[in-house]
């Protein structure tokens, strides 16, 4: 499988199972309505689980740009395909979303708050404070970003050790720590920690005709772009510089 | 053990255990009433783990038709032993959600609505409506048999790499991947994802003299047989393509 | 390590660890009350398993009579150890269940039930049917032995493949199979499925002076000493059937 | 890395995420408010497998003082590095929580009681009696140690099997364990086990300017300062006199 495609399938799975453990657990009529927090944190570590398990092999499965950002400025990816992998991955992401919603239609039909209906497409904070999200997002990313880099150890381009050294059994460091990301510093702002994640499935928010929608909240996409691009470029910069 | 035998017992171990966490958890006056989404994903999907460590040496433990189409299909497994896989499935179903019941008997008794009392036996959608419950079993199958094409690798018949690659170790792959479709993918139908998971116990619902039981609900048991069988194939021919 | 110390000391660890987060989820005023069956069960599940790592070296980690005799029923251990085996069994859940009511105590005294003050020491069925509570606890016990017959394969005396084969990482198969019989067969009777598990706790129980504390229960007590015989004989009878 | 800045980022990373499971779970507005037991419990467990992962290559990744004492006491570390490594602990602490204020202060300043204020930063007890707590953090630090020395084999100064052995995968045990005494020996005090968790992030309490925060509650600091060391002492013992 070709790099790239491999990254658009591998986000478009993830965003697929991690939007839809959101409208499972939020939206109304569904049979995990109330899944709660650990349910909604599983779900998402389970989907970045199986995005690494079908793309791994062929393309390190990075699924999002902080990662791509965060490989690249420790030389452990080339700069040259990053430009197809970022966007790759937004498509990737556009299209898992646009699946979730078509699965869960008539729930999101029958959600009475603009709120509701957005929030399996993207995140927002819980409350509404520039600072404290940014610095959220910086955090998220960061944890992310820098035990990625331990976990994977070669230099190849394009490829992690994770994926290739146990198979499929491989994948599973990087879904604990993306569970522990949620459970532990997802409560502010919803851990988007990847701009793809956020600002694709925001995109097909604003392009479908959902009914009562509402606004898709332009006014906050920068935040999980820019938080995460800055955490991940720490977490390179810490790496580097303890050798 | 025969590969025939194992498909039977792993299915029947299979149900069992998944039919035993939906009595467990919504029964009344069990143990677990009210054990939630978390709950019964985190059942199903280790279900699905102690069925491929008992079949998976033997048979591969499909455990459901839909992998085994989608094997077929494929190339990784020959069509000649599909309908005899399926048979057993099928059979291995059934014995397992007649144990579940003998098991749960006095809290089917308590049970005071026929749709609780049909719950643990077969799924049922969220929502009545036809187009959006198949695309539901179509995306969940996809997702299963797709990502289960990247986990196993041999070509062997009767045989994936997943369990004789790691021993026990190995089947947990595919028990995340099915704890994330439970979580994510699962809200609108109940995932069946399984054609044999929802037509024998199905059958057995209907044959069992469970008082006040009302309809085994046959109008809408085609739609998780005919869901998974189109998710697997789109999945074989994406995998196909992919090369 | 001796192998009965070693079986003495996973054992009182596994109920240390079990009946401690009974008490921590149902007892009034911990920090866990509530948990639920999530908790309930993950935590059994994780006990077993911080059993196995501690015990299975040195002694293959039964930790419970009916997998000493599922084993032996099936050549895979010699007879002539079992006695010490399981003397040392109910030695260690005695001392596990005596510690964690050392540690609860406060607990217990806020308790005002006497079915409450018992339920960290010992199983008792959610509705009182001798017949359908020992069909549960066999159905429980065949689940775990006949699984663990598949998960071990050497025949080597005191020794299992899981502990060995895999160090700590390969406890989690059983840990993994104790987690879903919780969640699955365990709403009727509270899954002892270990003789040793439960009788050794109620006789602390019955000695200990915890104010208010009831009966003992001991006409049930015989239930999960029969149930999980039969269940652990079946499986290894069907075990050497199948070859 | 050198092994006193890996024990002071991995000690800093399991804060973060500790405590930050903690703000999240509880602390009012928050997207994972009310997540209750599992929640925290699978929060807290997988912070020590990032903390694990990241230092454990490069310093064991003891990451408390009572595993240092442990590892210490049975000959399995050098006391020459032990002052180092538990200052190395004590300030990562500190940094942790400090961090997680930052991102979680709009919803430290919603928080209308001082014991919601500190709970995030530092354990209390559920009942305030000093033997009962003294007791669950021995026993709670117990099992901690006493596992870990039978995870780890080595005898290597700074290092342990553990991570060595298996990559990241081999962080997965501790994580296994810290779960379960969570779930099953947290009830009590709120399993501190580590003094360098307790003290740092309470004296970071101490020194923030958090409006309302009332007092640090040094009264009760000793208690998982005593025992964890206690409970660490018994385990090097048993563990020695077991050979």
């Amino acid at each position: 499988m070709n790099p790239f495609i491999a990254e658009y399938i591998g986000t478009a799975i993830l965003i697929l199972l991690g939007s839809g453990v959101v409208a499972n657990a939020i939206l109304p009529g569904t049979k995990g309505n109330g899944g709660g927090l650990i349910a909604i944190t599983t779900g998402w570590a389970l989907a970045v689980f199986c995005g690494v398990v079908v793309a791994g092999p062929y393309s390190g499965a990075h699924l999002n740009p902080a990662v791509t950002l965060g490989l690249a400025l420790t030389g452990k990816f080339g700069w040259a395909l990053a430009p197809g992998y970022i966007f790759a991955q937004v498509a990737g992401a556009m299209t898992g979303s646009f699946v979730t919603w078509s699965m869960y239609r008539d729930h999101f039909d029958l959600a009475d708050s603009s709120g509701l209906k957005r929030a399996p497409f993207c995140t927002d904070p819980a409350i509404r404070n520039f600072s404290t999200s940014v610095i959220s997002e910086v955090v998220g990313t960061f944890v992310l970003v820098f035990v990625i880099l331990y976990i994977t150890g070669a230099n190849l381009e394009g490829e992690t050790k994770v994926p290739i050294g146990l198979g499929s059994v491989g994948a599973i460091p990087v879904a604990f720590l993306v569970w522990v990301i949620g459970l532990s510093l997802g409560g502010t702002t919803g851990y988007a920690i990847n701009p793809a994640r956020d600002f694709g499935p925001r995109l097909v928010h604003q392009l479908l005709p959902i009914k009562g929608k509402g606004s898709s909240d332009w006014g906050y996409s920068w935040v999980p772009i820019l938080g995460p691009i800055v955490g991940a470029s720490i977490a390179a910069g810490v790496y580097l510089m303890l050798g």
